[in-house]
Formats: C-alpha cells, structure tokens, sequence
C-alpha cells in the first residue's frame, strides 16, 4: 500500500505504548512521531520520542493524533491545543465531563477544520455502542453495565495512600449472582454492593497495623464504603509476581420481553490481559476512521457513536458485503 | 411527537407481525398500512391489509417500508419493485447472494432518490458488526460465529419431507466444549461436525418405520450427513406443548494475542426466545436510521455497515453522549 495512514502518538505510558505495538499489525497504517513532554524519552526501538514543543512542525506531515493522556489533566488541556493542528483520537473517560470535553473540542476542530473523536475505547466506547443498540432495539427492556475482573488503578492508588500501605493492587469483580439475574431477565433493582466485590491485594510496611489498615480501607467513602471489600496482606514478592498485570474486562447485558412474554437478551462482553493494549488497539482502528472521515471532509468532533462500522475496516464496501456480512 | 416516522409493512408472516409488534413500542412511529399478495387479510386489531397492487397509492405517504418477505423468492423481485417508489429495510439473508442484491437495489434506489438498506437482523446483521468490529479492532485474531440453540426452518423442513413423517422440529445445538476451546484463545480448527449438534424432534405417521426414517436423516447430504445428529421419536402433543416456540441466538467471539502474549477476547451473544420478534425489532431500528439518513439526502443501497449507530436511537446526539457514552 503506497499511501499510508501516517500516525502520530502524544504521550508514552501504558496506552501509548500499547498503540505502537497496535500499529504494527496494521499494514496501512504507520508510526510517524511519537511526542512526550519529558526530555530525552526513548522508545523501544531505540528512537528518541521528541518533545511536545516541536508539534508543530508535524503539521501535515501526519493524518491522525493520538492522544495517550490522562483525563483528569492531560486531555482537558492536550485535546483543544492538538485539535487545532490535527485530527485527534483520545480515550478521554470522565463520564460527567464529556458534554463540556465534546463542545471544546468540537470548537476548535470546526474551526481549525480538523476531525476529533473523543472518548474511544471499551467504556466509554464499545460498551456504550452496545447500551445504545440494546435500547434502541429493545426499547422497552433493560440494561446492565458490569466491570471486571479487572484492576482499578484509581482504587489501588487510593489505598497506597494509606499509612503504613507500601504497595497495593485492586481489582474489581462482577457477582456471578446478580449476572445470573440479569441474564435470566428478573430485572433486579442493583446498588452497587449487589453489582460488584471490591477485592485489594495489599503490602504494609514492616511493623504496620493490619486491623487499621484493613478497617481504613473498607471504610473509605466513596471507594469501598459502599461496598463489600475483601482484603488481603501479602508480601512484595507476591504482588509482583501475581499481580502486575494490567487485566480488565466486563458486560453489558441488555434484556427485554416482547410479544407475548417472550424473552430476549443481548450480551456484549469483554475479557481482556491487558487493558492499556486492548484500549490502544480500540483506538488505532477509530484512528483510521478519523482518516478517512476527514478525507470525505468532516470536521468537528465526533464520537463512536457517529461512525459507521465500514469505516473501522481497510476493506472497501464491497468486500466487507461479501465477507462479512 | 408531531412528526412521526410512518412505516409501510410489505408481508403478514411472522416477521411482518412481530414488526407490527415492536413499532409500538417506539414513541416516534407509527404503523400506516400492511401490504400482502393475498386477498382479505385481517390484521390482530380487526382492520384489513391492502393488496400489494395499490402500494403506488402510498407513495409520499409512508417514509419507510420494512419488507417482511423471504430472500428465496420474495425479496429478489419484491425489494427492487418497492425500492423504486419507497424507502426500504429487508433482513435478505442469502449470503451468497448479497453482492448481486445489493446491486440491484442500489442502482434502482439511485434512480429512485430512496435508501435501501439489505440485511438487517441479526445475522446477516448485529453478528456482521460484530465479525468486522473484531477484526478491526484485533486483526491478528480469529473470530468464530456459533449459531444456537435455535430451530431451523430449512432443517425441520426437510425432515418433514421424509416418507412417514408428520411433523419435526430441528435445533440447531453449539457443542459446549467447542464453545471453550474458542473461548480460551485455543484457535481450533473446527469443522461443522465440531462446532454444532443437529436435536431432531421427529412426529411420525401411525405404523412407520423409525429406524428407516432415523437413518434417512442422518445420512441426508447437505442438511445432517457432516454432523452429529440426534433424533428422538415423540408425540404429536409433545410436539405442540413443547416445540412449537420459535427461539434462537447465538455467538461471535473473537480471540486475539496482543503484546508479549496478552490474551484478549471479545464476545457478542443473543438468546432469543422469539427469533422472528427479535429480528423484527432489529428491522424497526433500523428503518428509523432509514428515515433519518434519506432526510439527510442519502440515496442508493446501504447496509448495516454504513449506519453510525446514533441513527438507531431517538435520542439527540447531546442526550446520548450525556446518558449513553
């Protein structure tokens, strides 16, 4: 293929990491620059990421952005500044903030006549596709969201910053009980202590108290307060032995009657090793639909939800008929 | 609602009835008129179907007309006819045959100024979205699509056919163990045999041979000769009490390695107890991207691929990135 798709990643952590690897199994697609704000960042081939400041120089010498940082900081910040330079995919995830992310993004994209699509990945993403299917299918049903098993990182930072706590991992896991009343259609009423356990893997410092630790932990609002919490002391060496990966998945679960009591049920889930290279592989598929869209000449920001399946796929239109469908 | 989306209905089968069904449950439809080959048919609320001969006289009166008719023999010659005058949605599904229809239907759509969109349901349909959706996301994965457990129309048919027999039923059974192998990234090669279980539940005629009919099933080329069938002998009321639902469903999984040996695993899955109702109400959706597409100006043939998700709900793009994403 003469004309590649020419990708540019901001940010080298976990995702961004995860993106080069997802490239390479792309034979459209290749990396142009990898972007950090640290100096003198190494990648694993030995190249040298280059620093944030030169971005600009990049101008139409790379199709798509993708953006590899944090919500909290990085992307409220990041997205806007890129955005006016360049089409941008970014994972941003704070739920209640996507209304006012999306219309300070769609500004700057309409003007600056570049494609945005925000909030890619598995959720937000390829579960919300599936909560939207699910309710415009079967409108007149229900559906369940469920995380896990997989680790939380806001959970386990939160109980590293406990006193006495030298390292700890948590991990979120759906109850097998209230799944099964789900996917039989009882329609349960769930709080959030019914949906999931709250499972923490926890290394003190030498000396510490257990009973405060454990009682700090399972008490803290909003984390694990409303929730049932397991916890269990370990030593360093079984968490990095047992514990360093990054595993995530969950459901979504939509059920519905119809006719004369007939019951129906759509399940989408995900099972995943590594959830930074799930995600990045999420993103790097929604970066060649940005390509192409923006091709056709769109502008503005957009999300999953306003892209056509075909355009995720290198295949034309008349393959995927035969193929696929 | 002031503008409903008014929908025609091209065929009074079980599609056809499970369409009238799902298009109340959606505020922002509603039913116009049914359309048969046969003479006084009456609808469950007592009104008549008109005879498909004075559909012209609805033309600009009906924004999209869901075709209800089968891919064998209706829709080949129904879908172009309609499609010249109307908007249109059909669940065709003869999948060798859908480039050439899709042809078809696009060039007298063109002509036309209508949308046509083919093979909607769920397989051709939401199983397609999810084949292409894991083979973009992963492309060095395998995806498997499983089918069950579901009866066949075409295998309970051809049963019934066989001398000495009444009535039958045929289910379409995944092989649980094959189900694992996939689920566990274990990418078997699976062979029909392997991957589906063919339950017969077979009514014969007073005084027949069942080991004759027994083996004339099992050995029958095409429908049972490449699995492993099971044929039970029963009762004509054991029949009706217990067979005489319409359920299916099915699977599609994609497995993948991702990184240094990252397993990640994607997994679409219905269970319908109603096959005909569910496909329906897919169909129903789908005729409201319809609507609103054309609107937009689009024309020609389409197909689930096309279709960015948000057209499926009647939620406004800031609703659903509010509630959904």
């Amino acid at each position: 293929m003469e004309n590649k798709i020419k990708i540019g990643v901001v940010g080298y952590g976990n995702l961004g990491r995860g993106v080069l690897k997802a490239i390479k199994e792309h034979n459209d697609m290749q990396l142009e620059a990898v972007f950090t704000r640290r100096e003198e960042v190494f990648l694993e081939d030995g190249s040298k990421a280059i620093h944030i400041s030169k971005i600009n120089q990049y101008k139409n010498k790379i199709d798509v952005m993708i953006l590899c940082g944090g919500s909290a900081t990085d992307l409220p910040q990041q997205g806007p500044n890129v955005a006016k330079m360049f089409n941008t995919v970014d994972s941003f995830d704070t739920h209640a903030k996507i209304p006012e992310y999306f219309d300070s993004m769609d500004k700057v994209s309409k003007e600056a006549g570049t494609l945005s699509i925000i909030s890619v990945g598995w959720d937000p993403g390829l579960f919300s596709l599936n909560r939207l299917m699910g309710q415009a299918i079967l409108p007149q049903g229900k559906d369940y969201t469920f995380w896990g098993t997989g680790v939380s990182q806001g959970h386990s930072d939160a109980i590293r910053r406990i006193d006495g706590v030298k390292d700890a991992k948590q991990y979120t896991v759906p109850r097998e009980n209230a799944l099964e009343k789900v996917r039989n259609g009882e329609n349960p009423e769930l709080k959030d202590r019914k949906k999931h356990l709250r499972v923490c893997y926890v290394v003190i410092e030498e000396g510490a108290d257990k009973l405060r630790i454990e009682n700090e932990i399972k008490t803290m609002p909003n984390y694990f307060s409303d929730y049932d919490t397991e916890v269990n002391f370990i030593s360093e060496g079984e968490l990095k032995k047992n514990h360093s990966g990054m595993p995530h998945g969950g459901f979504v679960i939509r059920t519905a009657i119809t006719g004369d009591g007939n019951k129906e049920k759509m399940e989408f889930s995900l099972s995943l090793d590594s959830n930074p290279e799930f995600t990045s592989s999420v993103l790097v598929a929604y970066a060649r639909a940005i390509a192409k869209m923006h091709k056709e000449g769109r502008t503005g920001a957009c999300t999953v939800f306003d892209i056509p399946m075909a355009y995720l796929s290198p295949k034309t239109g008349e393959e995927l008929r035969k193929e696929l469908l």
